[in-house]
């Protein structure tokens, strides 16, 4: 097997959430040999958003997604349009930085609702109400499906078909310009995943395609990933998937994970991405 | 509204698992009017099979489901027989206790395996092994789609329709003798909720129906179930489609509660289930 192309791979920043700012991230990164990342929205606000767009141009990094918009029901209109000019400012944020897509966790039900049917149409609508803007700005929006245990709370878009229905709504005669973030940990129990990709695959709707793996026993909802290899997510296989889908961007590698990498030198973490994602991640 | 009918509630006994064996759980049901329940094995075991059998006799109580069977993916074909023999010896637990089904909690990925196509198999493999024998018993077979977080540990069937796939390749003629267990826990979130239900309708496919809640925030993946009307899901809704389904058997409660529910008094937990069902979960 030849050597992956380490362009290939991306460092979303909330993996070196623990140990670094922004800039430091980025300097792990590159030591490395690391060339893309994405970083989130709070990382930015933290160096500021003319220091990380510096950081991105002059070191020509490849930005594969901006962490994130969405968010999008809440229980009152005027909430509900709060978080669509917020949306805009990502929008902002995410062109400032020439990413690859905006991605959107699209948030859960409102406070004291058991509606989810409701939550799922003030997704549909908020994301309709600022796709034009994006478009105009050719910054794609990539739906995030999030994995069903946080259906309630983070979002309630849960699989990629149910992704995929909301594109076809919103971009019937898919002209593009939204789509979906792949993500492992979110989408690897999935039944239909392999006929769900290959839809995806027909509409070119894959934005992005990110990695980490599903530990056994997994001890925190939201903050226990695992590092690739680690797990039981068959890596390796979805990526032959995604790019049969034809995406063949780089992995991005995702990894929350409070008491293990977090806690570790930046540099191993950083190394452990790299060496594993050759070691388990090649299609 | 009319007063809804005790006899369509039933008392799961990992509810009471904290606090009562199965003889004194029965005995905690009855001083509530509850005259249905579904026990564990290793609560039958606890008693023996003959003690757990003439509480269920004497006290006429409804057996709405005995768990459980399944747990059938395993490394080597020898671990693969035995999980079959142990299902054969539930099966007959479930004849002596006169259950109205088996539920099967499918099992996930066998040591070291990422393949979770093959284990799915292997659970289709296993039922067929079973399946005849549980029809010359009488005994439908409940295959229990679990929540997607339980994918890799517990059960590689995570949505009602996968396990409707399951059921028709299995039963192509639907001749019967084998169904799902519809858990409000393990899929509330999903968006074909209604369209797989409506589906398990035409099929006379639901064997049972279990309910709690999910909290916001859930602690713990496993043990951290919420009583009906505490969470975010709409369990009046789910009734009444499992009821458009053609499922009118007694709705059974089912908590993994082993910070709240399973430390107050039984007398208090049961109490609340009986308030609870008739305040949250009438259709």
């Amino acid at each position: 097997m030849s050597e992956p192309d380490l362009k290939k791979l991306s460092i979303n920043l909330a993996t070196l959430r623990g140990q670094c700012d922004l800039v430091q991230a980025v300097d792990v990164c590159l030591k490395h040999g690391i060339t893309a990342i994405a970083p989130w929205r709070d990382q930015i606000a933290a160096v500021g958003l003319d220091r990380a767009a510096r950081a991105v141009r002059e070191n020509r990094l490849q930005v594969t997604g901006l962490c994130r918009g969405g968010m999008f029901p809440a229980a009152t209109p005027e909430e509900r349009q709060a978080a669509i000019d917020d949306n805009l400012r990502a929008l902002e944020e995410a062109v400032a930085l020439s990413a690859d897509c905006l991605v959107l966790v699209v948030g859960g039900l409102p406070d004291g609702s058991k509606d989810i049917g409701a939550a799922r149409q003030m997704v549909a609508d908020g994301i309709a109400a600022i796709l034009e803007r994006c478009r105009n700005a050719k910054m794609p929006l990539a739906i995030e499906p999030l994995h069903p245990m946080y259906a309630a709370d983070r979002a309630c878009i849960n699989t990629i078909d149910q992704a995929l229905d909301v594109c076809d709504i919103l971009d019937p005669d898919n002209t593009g310009g939204i789509g979906v973030a792949v993500d492992a940990y979110h989408v690897w129990w999935d039944p239909r995943l392999e006929a769900a990709l290959a839809r995806a695959g027909e509409g070119n709707r894959i934005l992005a395609h990110h990695i980490c793996d599903w530990l056994v026993p997994t001890k925190d909802l939201l903050l226990d990933r695992g590092m690739m290899g680690d797990g039981v997510i068959d890596l390796a296989r979805l990526r032959r998937l995604v790019l049969a889908a034809g995406f063949d961007g780089p992995q991005e590698v995702e990894i929350f994970s409070a008491e293990d990498w977090w806690k570790r030198p930046a540099d191993e973490t950083a190394r452990t991405c790299v060496e594993r994602w050759r070691t388990h991640c090649q299609p």
